[in-house]
């Protein structure tokens, strides 16, 4: 991370989390437990909800809302309720996750369906998600005018409808033998894009963006969330298990529809072959091989890298667009440039 | 049903009808089924996606809300954006519902969860959540001052994070063997009350309602809430099965901690009695006659007959608050007279 972007994390971090308690706080002792759970999945109680400081988040969609409310000349301070809501939104959507994918850790806890169960789990993600809007409102309190209050409200309701989109494709798609390249793109651009391009023009709407600058905001955040989700995808199957953290070739065991693997799985000449590896009864860590030579043969690497790179670049060409002659000065563009940087 | 609400209902159900249909419409093929799910839950196809013709909820929130803008002089076309958000709301806390509590049936029909599994439930629940939102700022487009739809936003936004309250306590009270009534109240105030509140705060807003009228229309709308509620309650006991369509003390039998029964759990001289007849490891319709003999010594019938009462009496109070001398020849007095009509 460069000096600029951690000094301006360094300085707006702080506020921003102590909006997110402001809204989610919670006030009275009947209703300390559903608050509690909220409180855990932030990571900022254990599961007695007795206070412990975890590393946070990285906290990547409301630092990009931040930076662009700066870099269209607003004030960061006027913008943090808009960052709250789109942080607390995206920690909504990782409880109603957790459930919905079975999965019973996250960021080496327990996950709040495994500690409190399904039924409070979903009710604490409805309560999560019902704050965000709350968070959000509170825009009106730091002088930002109605219209434009409306303004964020509409781009923020698109974007927890297209999360249901991008989610209903997701959980389709693990029933599915087939799912074309383009069908991923549309999973992807709802699942994961969608928040990150809401994050950016967002925050040019509050800064005071002239018209046309927050739709290139937006184009910009998209992008670079697409180009983003692609380089996990290139990482879940040629990571380096020492600096993603997860086992090597983790994707390809767990059959993951991801972007490399559906080229793979695609493909008109390997395709074949490559489906019927995917459909043994069992994959083991004694099958990589094989599988990295198949897709050594697709040139899966080779074309999700393009698109990722290609994606960065449209994301690039987009905040040009947005911030003209500052652009490449921007912490945008830093942002962006960091978000890509990650090891192989 | 009086006349007069006969007629109001048959003008304003088919154009709310179709505003909410407008608003979960969905947009492409490729997320037909998200949309389709939604459809089914709203009672408009069947589970393969064919339109059906199914009688209607009673869509009781959102007439109360078209209602009190005309009672304040408004013009109910102005607030369906509002009533087909509130009703919007009211059918996503069912879908969520009926997952928490494992509800296989809905209005003789398969709940969405029991069709399309958990994950898919949670998903096309968010959905509607979102989509709430969205139906509720279309008030902008029926040239609702953006001051007034934030105002109205506000109430909205407080109200879904009160249901969430509600919902949190009634799934804790099914592990605990003691609930207090105040513990029962303060979760029916969230679960139920909020949301018919709302509905009438938010009409009487939307109508141009003078400040402080739409607070006392809002507790008139909680206050009746809580009454129905409570008529509920008896009725799961007492009902006529003929009537209700339930079987004779269902709720006996299910050991539900509605009012009569804490009021008898909680029986200072009959709760050991009542406790420990509830604690029976089965219960069946042999056991009624000797529960509704317990029940006729803690008087509970009478002491559950009494709160509804006073809070039907204290809603009518906050209605001649709110509307003076035309409260009682108000949509809303009817309503509210129709509403505690049930026959035991």
């Amino acid at each position: 991370m460069g000096r600029d972007m951690k000094q301006f994390s360094e300085q707006w971090l702080p506020p921003l989390e102590a909006e997110m308690r402001a809204v989610l706080a919670g006030n009275e002792p009947s209703t300390a437990a559903h608050y509690g759970m909220i409180h855990y999945h932030m990571g900022w109680v254990d599961a007695d909800f007795r206070p412990v400081a975890l590393p946070a988040g990285k906290r990547l969609r409301p630092l990009l809302c931040l930076m662009a409310c700066q870099e269209v000349g607003g004030d960061p301070a006027q913008a943090l309720p808009a960052a709250a809501a789109l942080e607390i939104l995206h920690n909504f959507s990782l409880v109603h996750d957790d459930i919905e994918d079975g999965d019973k850790q996250r960021r080496h806890r327990p996950t709040v369906w495994a500690i409190w169960g399904v039924p409070q789990a979903i009710n604490a993600g409805d309560a999560m998600f019902a704050l965000a809007f709350a968070a959000l409102q509170r825009l009106s309190l730091r002088a930002v005018p109605a219209e434009t209050v409306l303004g964020a409200l509409r781009i923020f309701t698109e974007t927890c409808v297209a999360l249901t989109e991008g989610q209903h494709l997701d959980i389709s798609f693990e029933q599915r033998a087939c799912v074309s390249v383009e069908e991923y793109m549309r999973m992807i651009q709802g699942k994961t894009a969608a928040l990150i391009g809401a994050s950016v023009a967002i925050g040019g709407l509050v800064g005071g963006a002239a018209p046309g600058v927050d739709a290139s905001l937006r184009r910009f955040g998209q992008s670079i969330g697409l180009a983003f989700q692609i380089q996990d995808d290139i990482l879940g199957v040629w990571g380096d298990p020492a600096v993603t953290g997860k086992a090597a070739g983790a994707d390809i065991l767990r059959r993951k529809k991801s972007l490399p693997l559906l080229h793979a799985l695609n493909h008109p000449v390997h395709g074949d072959a490559f489906r019927s590896f995917f459909s043994q009864s069992e994959l083991t860590s004694d099958d990589l091989p094989a599988a990295m030579e198949l897709l050594a043969r697709t040139a899966s690497h080779e074309y999700a890298t393009q698109q990722m790179n290609a994606l960065y670049m449209a994301g690039l060409e987009a905040l040009r667009a947005a911030l003209g002659d500052r652009a490449e000065s921007s912490l945008l563009w830093s942002a962006a440039q960091w978000l890509m940087q990650r090891q192989m």
